[in-house]
């Protein structure tokens, strides 16, 4: 395979990659919106957009495949061709966390709204700017800015259980509503996995650009 | 490289694979019973276990991107490459988890028992046999095996979902047992996401025995 020809494999790979992640991204935001706004429309673009990731995701691992298959790509290229596969799994499934989302969000919309005096929309803001750092990072090869999404899992972790406590004395002070604060813990419980998962995108973002691995404790890291 | 050596290395690839299966499988199993039987021997394994898990997972990263950076392997080689990858990720998500069950089981064990009629029990042991067939039918590469793994799945969501509810009717009888019983509620959602990575892993072995791909309805398979 000619070189040129490989570049063009690369770049149509990245598009595809940046593609999944934007739309991966929009859904998130929208879930996040779906719930605060009690907004239906928001709702139903992220089930009509979860087809399209679902098919972006067989797509990449084809891409990745073939480009592997055909040309064995050495240091970078290769560390690049493993970490698409893996960021690939991790942004469909932020992608069905944010269907998740949206059907609790469908569920509590129709019901008198639970005070979280805000911790939701903290969360909701924290993670999705974990998302979007991760896939920036991603795009711009910054090992820097992946940092700063491992460093925002703590605090997702936090508020999470914070959200827990409050939702548990809630209940615990009128049980009539227990259903709907336990569709606002879950929310927050899938809000901090898709966190989780721009934590895994930053770690690979890092593995890709240094060559070293940060997961586990595996290496110090600049 | 040598043929000889080609196959010495996916050899080598394989057996680390099933070390990592076999040690995920066991904490799963000790997880489940540090509950049922309010064992903290079982726990306390399963603690220590997840470094090994760890360290598995990164070993066999490195040894898959040095098979296919060294020889390009072709068609049924390079989806065993790819699927490696994969199944890899889910393993140490499936170690995870049952650290995570493991640590709520060791809070509820001690209190006394929620009364969850033996539904607990009821996903466990699915899940478990989900856990285990599914790296049977990698080993063996036998995609009807892997099949039976993907019918599953409906029935550990609807015993997880009956789990819900009757939690849910416990605590509004008795709110003084919230915590206990979104602990259990958290350990079947758990054990759901270990059969939720054992359903990836099965259609990750169809897609390497078959070359197909069945997620999402992508194919009609047999």
């Amino acid at each position: 395979m000619a070189a040129r020809q490989f570049e063009e494999e690369l770049n149509h790979l990245n598009s595809a990659l940046q593609e999944m992640g934007a739309l991966v991204a929009q859904s998130v935001h929208r879930s996040v919106l779906s719930l605060l706004e009690k907004n239906e429309d928001y709702a139903h673009e992220v089930l009509r957009d979860e087809a399209r990731i679902d098919q972006l995701e067989i797509q990449i691992d084809d891409l990745v495949t073939s480009l592997i298959a055909r040309e064995a790509p050495v240091a970078r290229d290769m560390r690049f061709a493993v970490v698409a596969i893996k960021i690939n799994t991790d942004l469909e499934r932020m992608g069905d966390l944010a269907v998740g989302i949206v059907e609790r969000s469908l569920a509590v919309m129709r019901h008198p709204e639970l005070p979280t005096d805000g911790m939701i929309t903290e969360i909701a803001n924290l993670v999705e700017s974990m998302v979007l750092t991760s896939l920036e990072a991603f795009v711009q090869r910054d090992a820097k800015m992946a940092r700063t999404v491992i460093d925002s899992d703590d605090a997702v972790d936090k508020l999470r259980n914070h959200v827990a406590k409050q939702m548990i004395e809630r209940i615990k002070s009128d049980p009539s509503v227990t259903e709907r604060a336990l569709d606002y813990l879950l929310i927050a419980r899938r809000l901090e996995r898709i966190g989780d998962h721009a934590t895994n995108i930053a770690e690979d973002v890092i593995f890709m650009v240094k060559g070293i691995d940060v997961r586990h404790g595996a290496a110090e890291y600049a």
